[in-house]
C-alpha cells in the first residue's frame, strides 16, 4: 500500500474524534447557538491568547477573511511572494478583497523589518496605502520553515509602525511552536489576527479557527456569513477540532519523522534534501534531471506519494498517519525509484 | 421548555446520522478522494436528475457559487424582490459576482413568463445584458410557498428562449416536492442549477448540494475554492446529508402540523394566518397593532418561539424537531400571549 | 436635412465657446494647477451652494464616483427603477462600488418618504445596510420630470434621518431649476452631492461637475484618478463649460418648445404625447401598433430623428440646436410618417 | 521664473492647437458622429498599424480598460514590479478588473522571455491563470528606458507561446520610436494592444488612445462607458490631438535637452545621473545625503522644479515647454541649489 506523504491534509480523524463527532453537543450557529463551536472558539482564542475566535471551514476562508476585515478595497498587502495566500488561494485578495498584493521575496520566510519599512506606500492621489502585512508560520512553500516569535514581533512592529494591521496565516502555526517550543500565544502576541488549521497535523476533519479582538471577530463574523461559511450544527464537526488542539505535542514525532526521511533521502545519489525543521520536506531533483514530475511518478510508481512544488521541486508531509517504519520503507521505496529512473 | 418554531435550521441531528457520522469513510475530498462525499453528490445528483453535484458548507455559498459560475461581471440577474438570494445574503450578487439585481414583484412566488419577458435586458452599449434568472421554491419569504413544476418549467422556457440561464434556490426543494407530490427530478427538469439545503427540514447538522451539468459543477469546484468552502475529510459531515436525503417523506409530517399550527393560530382573535402549503407559517398581527416584534416577545415569554419578518409578520416554522403535542400546546401558549398583549 | 431630436447631447458648442476653448488659460489639473478648471469648480459650486466641486468627463462618470464615495462595499442603494444610474449605466453600481440597488416604483419621479422609509434597511448579520439613496432630477426616463425642490427635500430628510447620505443625479437639472423658477442651491440644499451635465442642454461639448462638501470632493478627486477621469489641461474643455452655466436662462426656449412639440404631436391620429415639464417629449405609439422603432424609422425617414425608449414610447428632445421653426417642421413631418404607416 | 521639469504632462498646448479645437468639426462621439475622434482613431490606428483605435481622456483609463477587456476577473497580470500600471493607477488591476498582478523585477525595462515564462502560471483548481502580460514602453520609472522593437517583440511571443496576450503602455511610446529610430506600427507589431498618450511630450492638453484589434476596440468602447469615459463632442478636446501626432520629430529635441542637462547635472558634485535614453533624467543623490525631498526643496528655492521619485532620486523631464537655454540655466540653478545644501 502506498505511503502518502502528498500532505499533511490527508491524516484521518482518530477514534476519540470520531466519538466527539457523533456526541457532540450541537445547536444553530448562526444564532450563536452550539455550544460545542462556543466552547472551540472559546479554547482556541485562550490558547493563542486572542479576545475571541471565529470556527471557519477552511484556512482559506480564514484569510480571506481577515483580509477582508482588515482592509479597504484598493489598498496594498505586503506579503512573501511564496505565501500561500499570494499563490494558492485563487488570487482571493484582488477577488474577493480588490486589494492589490505587493510581494517581498522573503528569503527568511517573513519578510524582515527594513523589507516591511521598504514595501510601505503611503496613501496619495496616485497611490494605493498599505492596508495589510501578512506573514507565514509555518511557511509551507519555502518547506515548512518555523519562523521564531522574535522574527513575527519585529515585522508586526514594523508593520505597526506605519499604523498597518498584521494577520498571520498560521495554517501550521503549532507546528512552529513545537519545533521552536514556544507558546502560541507568546507566538501570535504581535499580530492582530491569527488562523490556524484544526486538520491538517492536528487530524481533524476539517475547519480552522480565526482569532483576533472581539471586533475583528465580529466583523469576521458577518464576512463568514456573506462567503457561505455560516453552517449551522457545526458542533459536530468541531468537536473533533477541539480534540485536535490536544495534538499539538504530537506534532514533535511528526518533525522527527521528517528529520529521518531528509537524512535518508539526503543520502540517495541525485537528491539534496535540506534538515527540515517541522513536517514538510523538500526534495531537490536538479541532479537527477527530468522534473518533479517524472520523480514523482517514479515514486508513485514505487509506492510513495508526494507532489511536484516547482520545476524540480518535490514536497513529502509527514503526519500521524505515518509512523517510523512508514519512514524507512518511504525512503527505501524512494531510493528503488531514483534507480529505476 | 419553550417550543421553538424560531427556523427548521435548529434541527438536531438523529442518532443514526451521528454514527453515521462517526463511521464514515472519510479521504481528502480537496483531491476527490471522500468517498461519502463522493457518495452524496452522486446520490443527490441522481436524485434531481443531473449530472453532476457538489457539496457546499452552505445554500448560501451554494446560490452564490451558481451566480458566480452562469453570469459574468456587470450582467443583470432577474429575481423576486423576496428572494432569499436577494434578501438575505448580504449583497452578495453585488459583492462576489459584481452583478446587477433586476428585481419582480412576484406575486406567485416564481415571476411569471411575462414579467421575465419584460424584466429582459438585451446587452448593449449602455446596458448590462440579463445574464441569469434565479427562482427559489419553496420560497421563504413568501410563506414557504411550493411552486408547482410547470411554474417552473414556464419561467425557464422564457429565460431560455433569450438564452439566459436559470438557477432554482432549492433550500427547501424537498418540502415543495413532498406538498405538490412531484419528483424532485420533474421540478428540476427545466433549470440549469439547483442548490437543495441538507440541513433545515432534512435534518442533517450543515451542508447543501450544488447539482448541475458536469461542466457547471467542474467551474463551481474551483468557485468554492476561491469562496473557501473546500473542506479536507468533510465526508464526517456529509455522512449525515446521505442520511438526511432519506428523511423526504418525513417532511409531510411538517407540513401536516404547520396546517394545524395557522388553523390553530387563526383562531386566536387578532390574528390572520393563511393556510400554509408546507412547513412555514406567516401569522398576520395588524389586527393586534404593536409590531410583530412586540407579539414575537410576548409569544417568547409564553414558551414559543418565532421570528418577525416584517413590520406586522411572525414567522413560525415547523421541523423534525417539534410533534403535534407542541403544536397544540404551542396553539395554546400563543393565545395567552395574545391575551397578554 | 433632418431635424435631430434624438438627444439633447448632441448640441454643437457655440462660437463663443469654441473662443473660449481657444483662449482658455491652461495648467496641469491633476497637480490642481489648471486656472480654468479651478474657475469652473469654483464656479459651480458657488451655484449650486457647496463647498467645492469637481470637474469630471461625464455625468456617468460623476455618478459612479458619488456612489463610491458615499457607500462602503456590500450595501444597499434605494432608487427609482427608471433612474440612470441603475438604467443606463452598465451595472456600474455593481461593477464599480460593490453596492445593491434596492429599486422603487417612484411615480413622482423622485421616491416619496413613505417609500424610502419602507425600502430602508438596516445592517444585520444577514442584511446590507442601506448606505445611499440617489435621485434624480430631472428625471430622464420619466419624461423630463421636473421635481420641486420640496420633494427632493423630503426624500432627502427620509433618508437623512435613518443617516443615509443622498446624491442627486442633476444631470438635467438647470432644466428643473428653470422649469419651477428655482434656485438652484435651493434645489440640492439637503442633497449630499450632485451632478450636473455642462453638456445636454446647456451645450458644452463636454463634462459635467460634480459638487459636495470639501472632504467629499477630495475624496471623489482621488476616485476620478482611478476611474482614469484625471485629464491635465483640462482647462481647454473647460471653459466651454464654464460658457455653458451662463446659458441656463436659454432653456426654457427649449422647453416652451417642447410644449409646442407635444401640442403639434398629441393633435395627431394614433399618437398621445403628455405635456412636458421640460425638454423632453413622450409619445405614446400604442394606438398606432408596431412598435415603437418601426415608428421612428418612418420618422427617420420623414426627416426627424428620435429614440425608442420602450416597447411602444419614443422620446423627442429639444435643445439648442433647433428653434421654433424646427419644431413646426417636426410636426408636420411626424404627421407625414404616421400616415406613411 | 521657475523652469518645470516636474514632468512632461505640463506642456501647453501650441497655437494650432487651440485653434484646431475652435474649428473642430464635432459630433456626438457616444454615437460614433464625432468626424474628429473617428479622424483621430483612423490615423492613430494606421500610425500603430493596429484595425482600429479609441479615443480615451486618459492613458491611466487606456490602461485598465485593456486590462480589463484581455482577463477574466480571477486571472494574474505578469508585469515589471515598477510599472505604472502598478505603482501609480490606484491598484485598478483589482479595484476594476479583480486580476493579480504578479511582479517581476524587469532590470530591462521589459521583462525577459525567460521571466515571463518562469512567471506563467497555469491555471489550475488552486491557482488563477495567467490573463495578461503588459510592457512599458518607455519605461518611465526605470528612467524613460526606451525598449528596443526585438525586446517587445520576444516578451510577446514568449507569452503568446502560452495563449497569454499582451499590452503595451506605450504612454510615451512616440518617444522609443524617435529615440530608437523605429517605426510606431514595428514596435508594437506584436503586441495585443497598446496605449499612446497625446498629451505629454506631443503636447496636446488630454487625451490618449487605445490600439488593437476591431473586437479588442469594440468591448474596449464599452468598458470605456462603464468607466465614464464616454464624452460626447470630444473631437474639440481630440483635434488638438490630431496635430500631437504630428509632433513627434519633435521629440527628439526634448531627448537632446535632456542629455544635456544630463550630462551638466552629473558634473556636479554630489550627484550621479546616468545618461538618460529618452526625456526623463534621474537624479541620484546619495552623495548629497538627506534625502530627494530636500534636493528637490532647494531646486525648487533655485528656480527648478522636479519630483522625487524615491528616497534619494529625483526626476527632471523635459518637454516641448524649455528650450535649450532653459537647460543650461538649470544646470546652472541645480548647481546653486547643491552649494546651498
Amino acid at each position: 500500500m502506498a505511503i502518502d506523504l502528498r500532505s499533511d491534509t490527508v491524516t484521518q480523524p482518530s477514534d476519540a474524534m470520531r466519538d466527539a463527532a457523533a456526541n457532540a453537543a450541537v445547536g444553530d450557529d448562526v444564532y450563536g447557538e452550539d455550544p460545542t463551536v462556543n466552547d472551540l472558539e472559546a479554547v482556541a482564542a485562550d490558547r493563542v491568547g486572542t479576545d475571541d475566535a471565529l470556527y471557519v471551514p477552511t484556512g482559506t476562508m480564514g484569510n480571506q477573511i481577515a483580509a477582508r476585515v482588515h482592509t479597504d478595497r484598493g489598498q496594498e498587502v505586503v506579503l512573501d511572494r511564496e505565501a500561500h495566500i499570494y499563490r494558492w488561494e485563487l488570487a482571493g485578495l484582488a477577488q474577493l478583497s480588490e486589494v492589490q498584493p505587493r510581494t517581498i521575496d522573503a528569503d527568511g520566510a517573513v519578510p524582515s523589518p527594513d523589507q516591511i519599512r521598504d514595501a510601505h506606500v503611503a496613501e496619495s492621489l496616485h497611490r494605493p496605502g498599505t492596508g495589510l502585512v501578512t506573514l507565514e508560520n509555518t511557511h509551507n512553500a519555502r518547506g515548512g520553515v518555523a519562523v521564531p516569535a522574535e522574527s513575527i514581533s519585529a515585522a508586526a512592529a514594523a508593520a505597526h509602525d506605519r499604523d498597518v494591521p498584521v494577520h498571520l496565516d498560521g495554517a501550521r502555526l503549532f507546528n512552529a511552536c513545537v519545533a521552536l517550543d514556544t507558546d502560541p500565544a507568546r507566538m501570535v502576541r504581535d499580530v492582530d489576527s491569527v488562523v490556524c488549521c484544526l486538520s491538517k497535523g492536528l487530524g481533524a476533519p476539517a475547519g480552522s479557527v480565526l482569532a483576533g479582538d472581539a471586533e475583528f471577530v465580529a466583523a469576521a463574523r458577518r464576512v463568514r456569513k456573506l462567503f457561505g461559511g455560516g453552517m449551522r450544527q457545526a458542533g459536530l464537526i468541531a468537536a473533533p477540532g477541539l480534540l485536535a488542539l490536544e495534538n499539538v505535542d504530537q506534532l514533535a514525532a511528526d518533525h522527527d519523522n521528517a528529520r529521518r526521511l531528509a537524512a535518508g533521502l539526503d543520502a540517495i545519489d541525485g537528491l539534496r534534501v535540506p534538515k527540515p525543521d517541522t513536517n514538510i520536506v523538500q526534495v531537490n531533483t536538479d541532479d537527477l534531471g527530468g522534473g518533479a514530475e517524472r520523480f514523482v511518478d517514479a515514486c508513485e510508481a514505487a509506492g510513495v506519494r508526494g507532489g511536484a512544488h516547482g520545476p524540480s521541486l518535490t514536497r513529502f508531509c509527514t503526519h500521524l498517519g505515518v509512523d517510523r517504519d512508514d519512514i524507512e520503507a518511504a525512503v527505501d521505496r524512494v531510493a528503488d525509484a531514483v534507480r529505476s529512473l
